[in-house]
């Protein structure tokens, strides 16, 4: 039986270079200041740790028997990767992890007997679906999506949109990195090569499915055709709650669902030729090896560059077919492997030019 | 363990008056024909019963583990509570005998560890939701109403229609009292009932919805704000299946759901003006004792008289609404007492006049 009281016992920040502490704990008195970048001014008992080493010393050194993995990008799997073989259970907000590596980290999980307890909204979706349920009833995933920022432009009308039109995500609010992908649909990739991972689906057997209202956060259809859907309103305090409660489910300060008022409910199918980027993460995630963390790669560095505004809104997707078009499959990949490929396809997509 | 092999020990028909026997056994060769309701020419070893008492032998004496009551109206009572004693699983499909005697049913239930499963669409919606769940974090059901054959039409419209118009169900294809009670809601206050005694919640958190598609079968909203929501075509073979196979889901002949071809789903709130019928189910649950046996008794005479054209379709409402005025209430009836409130509102529901 787990605890049903919190003692955070590391705090770490997204940075990976710059040095970070571990915080006051909640249950000690005296001073409670957090540790300055400087690294001057530790309260007593405080360890300061930084870089990769620290990030791995936070998640699996301080005996925590929860740790949540929330780093932007492929800076989080190391850290994951010790904290599964601490035995902790791992509440998963980096997509990036399972993308890169699912093969290595889900084993890992299974042979340490590690819970992975999804955070995206849409995987959270999905688990709870399953509450009560034998998996190998599972026909199929819908993983709904909302379309993002652009979703009532057709592909000709992309070409000269700013990074402020992109940034304002209908539904969600997000970071800068996944309000892009959300609108280029690399997001939706992601999320399906997670879900292949999380619940051990072909590929085939998990489909996106516009839904603009982001209502119904997805759904899961079983062999007797029943379909369980989780629905709520797009609101990330609900899903983390969840990784952090289950099984049991807590009064969220979130605002329930007025279906009434949201009224309607629009599912349409996806469209593949109008997000070329979430083809090619099913056939990155199909491909499987290396190439799901190419897609990635790409992917970041040519958001950021978009984001820096060095390429136009459709480079991103050129930067990506370019990177998936040069990369050499390698199957089951090892770590090394893995950040050779991901090293290499970030170079290329930073050099890349039109 | 259950067997995963099925063998019906007794199938009766669901006419009370009439002899019925048990049918040939599937695993026994030989001649294969089912008594005839003469009672001559029985196969060996097939017993003939018939009556209130056959109908319980029928449920009770064949040692079976297994027992779906799906009688019409009230009559399923007395076999259902002699199935519950003999220990048998029971699978409900039989509305009125939780409306009428929720509080022995469901005690009963209890006392003999006997698990009730709901073959309704809408009870096996909110169980399929409540998988896993602790039912100590429920907040609501939300049970979704189709709206019936009149929906589109406003109150001033219903007067004069006629039965054949009111038989025509837009979505659910089904018998012509249920058809009937759809369309005044009358059946949806029926399922309120239900769900409050299968699920122990009270009824001011039970709602009803509109959704004229009726996809989604019915809601449930956790405490932490996540709606689960069951949702498939409109096939009754898919609850009745899941109640005969739960915990397990077994593969389906029914239609998977085509959510894209469907599109759109529209959610509105319940008119309880336009549906008075549906407010006078809640006000007897609410009253309890004998209210709801009145409500159910009153409602099925008055459907009786109208398919027979004796009275107007909107005279079921007012048929019901005088039954409840005259009635006066016994709390936590027993069976007699329940017998003798039902019989006294059929009395006066045939009676009436305008």
């Amino acid at each position: 039986m787990r605890s049903s009281v919190w003692r955070p016992e590391r705090a770490t920040s997204n940075c990976s270079n710059k040095p970070v502490g571990s915080g006051p704990s909640s249950s000690r008195s005296g001073r409670r200041r957090w540790p300055t970048r400087s690294g001057g001014d530790l309260p007593a008992g405080t360890k300061l740790v930084w870089g990769e080493e620290g990030l791995i010393e936070a998640a699996a050194g301080a005996g925590a028997d929860y740790v949540v993995c929330a780093l932007l990008g492929s800076l989080g799997l190391k850290s994951t990767l010790a904290a599964i073989d601490a035995g902790a259970t791992i509440g998963l907000a980096n997509k990036e992890t399972l993308v890169t590596a699912g093969h290595i980290v889900m084993r890992r999980a299974a042979e340490r007997g590690v819970p992975l307890l999804p955070i995206d909204s849409e995987h959270s979706a999905i688990f709870q679906c399953l509450n009560g349920e034998d998996r190998g009833t599972i026909r199929r995933l819908v993983i709904t999506a909302s379309g993002g920022s652009f979703r009532d432009r057709g592909r000709g009308e992309l070409a000269g949109v700013t990074v402020e039109d992109a940034l304002k995500h209908p539904n969600w609010s997000m970071g800068a990195k996944i309000t892009i992908d959300s609108a280029t649909m690399a997001n939706k990739g992601l999320e399906v090569i997670e879900a292949h991972w999380l619940f051990d689906l072909p590929y085939d057997r998990i489909d996106v499915m516009l839904h603009p209202e982001s209502i119904v956060h997805s759904m899961v259809e079983f062999v007797d055709t029943s379909v369980m859907a989780q629905l709520g309103n797009p609101d990330m305090r609900v899903p983390i709650q969840y990784a952090l409660t289950y099984p049991e489910r807590r009064p969220s300060p979130a605002s329930p669902l007025d279906l009434l008022r949201a009224g309607t409910l629009h599912f349409k199918d996806m469209d593949f030729a109008r997000y070329p980027c979430l083809k090619m993460a099913y056939e990155a995630g199909r491909a499987g090896g290396t190439a799901p963390t190419v897609f990635n790669a790409a992917n970041e560095v040519a958001v950021a560059r978009f984001l820096n505004r060095e390429i136009p809104f459709l480079a991103i997707e050129d930067i990506i077919a370019s990177a998936l078009a040069a990369h050499e499959a390698i199957p089951e990949p090892d770590l090394e492997e893995i950040a050779f490929a991901d090293g290499r396809a970030r170079d290329a997509a930073a050099r890349w030019r039109k």
